[in-house]
């Protein structure tokens, strides 16, 4: 196989970084850290999108667009945000260029520097809350539930394709209410349409949980987050979302008139996921052939290989292959039909295991004889041959099959590699040895996760909204504890 | 009416600037040239991209996502592409801002300059032609169908809401071929397109042609555009497509071995439509009272209004009403009941007025006994009572119906105000009195428009597709013409 990849086993980083490109979905561009995402790398991306932005207006929410620009004194007035953010970004300077009379090519035009230099939005609530302010003068005005669908740059100087890149294409919601119980309930709100996505559309089980401070949201009192863990055993955060108090609205004096009359203070959330949805879905299930997706965001579900020799077995295939396209067209069954006589067969199956299509059907000769197809599943890479009576219910009944194959190995995977341990020797043991989720007790202070971190580059990746009250000793510091939390290794 | 509007009569400009505010379809962002594109005014647009998206799948295309940024250098490799792009645009010159010491607030910092400078695109073609040389090799990886939805910038001085601004959303279309024919083919599809789209969904008549060498885009060996007009007798350019020749394969370097085994350059095509689209909807039809919003593009098609005094009214009504929404919903149709009791039927017809909701329906306790209900269409104001019985087919049909009205009224005031022009006299006098759309003879140099420009500031919009072929003189020059060509003012 020409497009062979490196092994898991191997490397898992370069088996990563090679099926990322092999399997055409995104390559490196000629800026540094920014990416390109390719057709079938975009397409994956845009079933995400619609899936997504379908719950988002579910659940009462529209869209809107707002400055890819932001000026350098909004990251100043929100004291904690401009530590976080303001940092590693691109910075507009000028705004012309001009003929190089003496070496040819174009120049920065020294006459046109702007006054306030402004920044590419690295994420946009200090120019939305900027906004917002003008939008919002009582009580009649709120909620504000909106979200944009943008691209954010944030400078990086180690990228990996869809995990970290300097710009890369994500949502970011930004609401505003008039009470804190609203407000935490929209950010919490947000975590379960978050789960609900990745479990139910990429079919990655995820950890709800909060943030302990040192991992929070520049700017934000709480932030949840959902953890996935991939099969290198180490965690991938996949989506956070952050009730922000009355931080911003104070940065930016945003007031309302009350119900009752009085002046108050908006309460605020953003949320966000990106394309490291896309790194998580291809870490979470591919394998050493290739891509395995998730039927429901598979830019086809099903491809159809015709096998034959001459011109008119062709024709022939076509024809009841058609037949078999319109029945599960029907069904909303997306397929494509491989006809393309520049390549052979076995190249064609080669392919679509790479690119992770969940159903191959083949159709030669003999199976126009029987009336039977031959059926190849991309997740566990079995095959049967099959009547071609119902042949649309029995593919439809496979991919919710595959659907759920899929979350159950992922699922059954994270089970077993989620351990408990109570002793700091454990604790490390297991990250060295085994890595994975490790549920263990901890004193709650930033110093001693910190500590952790340092000797072990673990971090807390969450402390899961599910949880059971237990009596326990901090794995490092030894002092009392009432709940485990979850650490990991992570991207 | 709290919102009144400037009337068009009054100042056209100023109609225009006070619709887009007050209708919540965008406003001046704290960041100068960029706009807010509101929830409103973003419904409308994410309807455009949809249909638009559909249509350049259904033309074989696919989408893709190239990066923001472009080196300084690749401005310089095309010599027309410099001339016309490279010099009003956000530059980027640094990647860091660091905390000012003795000021506070934070500044740029100097030891994070980038080799070289980049460019926020203004343009695609570039950035998209350095990558395309590394996925062509032969005739088998041609023809590239691919399409980009992104935000791109060009500094612009005097900007307006939608028509004219820093930042824009668009969608830019550049494919690749192995031959000129396919290449102008496709130039030609998609100007197709984007008339079917303009005429069928914005209801907006446009005029299909070729612009003189003139106002051809910077690269392009032929530019199509579809042109418009708009209520003052000004031209909008609608949307462009080109054939740009091999001139970006030339400098970018990218060839291909033919069928025949010989190396030949790729040739190229781009085309894309803006968020500008939103000011030729608004403009095109929109009236004193507000926006006029084709059916096919509205965000809720149908707006209902219960009229009521007591509670138990209200509840009766909205019975009756959800019924209605039932029935409306299973044909397709968008509805939004307001039953909010902070707000009278008095506000909320101008303010559905003012929105351009196509349909009105208003249920008062009357109706509620015969049977009927209220309705108002926004194009033409008028209003008749009609039964419950049938009410899904009778707003299917009225939809419909104001769909094709739109069409037709802009239809007729184009067709009222295009005039032939015989003389240079001729050709001022109905420029100053009249406007509108102008068929003019013109000689065919580049030396005659422009003193036609400096002098009056109309522009050839086009050369249309569809003509007579017909002796005459240039009416400037006097020199022997065989066609007639479109002038106007334009935006
Ligand atoms: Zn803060
Ligand atoms: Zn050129």
């Amino acid at each position: 196989m020409a497009k062979e990849l490196t092994s898991r086993s191997e490397n898992y980083s370069q088996w990563y970084q090679d099926l990322v490109i092999k399997a055409d979905l995104a390559e490196n561009s000629a800026v540094r850290g920014c990416m390109v995402i390719k057709p079938y790398g975009y397409a994956i991306w845009e079933k995400m999108q619609a899936e997504l932005d379908r719950m988002f207006k579910e659940t009462g929410h529209v869209n809107a667009y707002f400055p890819l620009f932001i000026p350098k004194s909004f990251f100043s007035k929100e004291a904690d945000h401009v530590e976080g953010f303001a940092k590693e970004c691109a910075v507009v300077t000028h705004y012309r260029l001009k003929n190089d009379e003496e070496n040819g090519g174009v120049v920065v035009d020294p006459d046109a520097k702007l006054e306030e230099e402004l920044i590419v939005r690295p994420t946009s609530e200090t120019i939305i809350w900027n906004t917002y302010k003008n939008w919002i003068q009582s009580y009649r005005d709120l909620p504000i539930l909106v979200n944009q669908w943008a691209n954010v740059v944030r400078w990086e100087m180690r990228t990996r394709l869809f995990l970290r890149t300097a710009e890369f294409l994500w949502q970011e919601g930004h609401t505003a209410h008039a009470t804190k119980d609203e407000a935490i309930e929209e950010t919490e709100k947000i975590i379960n349409v978050y789960a609900d996505f990745a479990e139910n559309f990429m079919a990655v089980p995820v950890v709800k949980g909060l943030k302990s401070a040192n991992e929070r949201f520049a700017g934000a009192l709480e932030t949840y987050s959902i953890e996935a863990l991939m099969q290198d055993g180490k965690a991938l955060q996949s989506g956070t979302s952050h009730f922000l108090g009355q931080n911003f609205a104070k940065a930016f004096d945003v007031t309302f008139a009350t119900k009752e009359g009085k002046e108050d203070y908006v309460w605020a959330t953003s949320w966000g996921v990106s394309t490291r949805l896309m790194g998580a879905l291809i870490m979470a299930h591919s394998d050493d052939n290739g891509l395995v997706l998730p039927p429901k965001l598979a830019p086809y579900q099903v491809v159809i290989v015709p096998i034959y020799r001459k011109e008119e077995q062709l024709a022939e295939i076509t024809e009841k292959v058609d037949e078999i396209i319109a029945k599960l067209k029907a069904k909303g069954i997306s397929v494509k039909y491989d006809d393309r006589d520049t390549r052979k067969p076995g190249w064609k199956f080669a392919e679509y295991e790479l690119k992770g299509v969940p159903v191959r059907l083949a159709m030669g000769p003999r199976d126009l004889e029987n009336g039977t197809v031959e059926v190849a599943r991309r997740d566990n890479l079995t095959k049967e041959v099959t009547s071609l009576d119902n042949i649309d219910e029995y593919v439809e009944n496979l991919l919710e099959d595959i659907q759920q194959n899929i979350f159950k190995k992922a699922y059954d995977f994270r089970a077993e590699n989620t351990r408990k341990a109570d002793t700091w020797e454990e604790f490390k043991e297991i990250l060295t040895t085994k890595g994975g989720f490790i549920s263990a007790h901890w004193d709650g202070t930033p110093e001693t996760e910190d500590l952790i971190k340092n000797e072990t580059k673990a971090t807390i990746r969450c402390m899961p909204l599910e949880y059971e009250e237990e009596e326990g000793k901090c794995i490092y510091s030894g002092k009392p504890s009432k709940r485990r939390v979850l650490f990991a290794l992570a991207y």
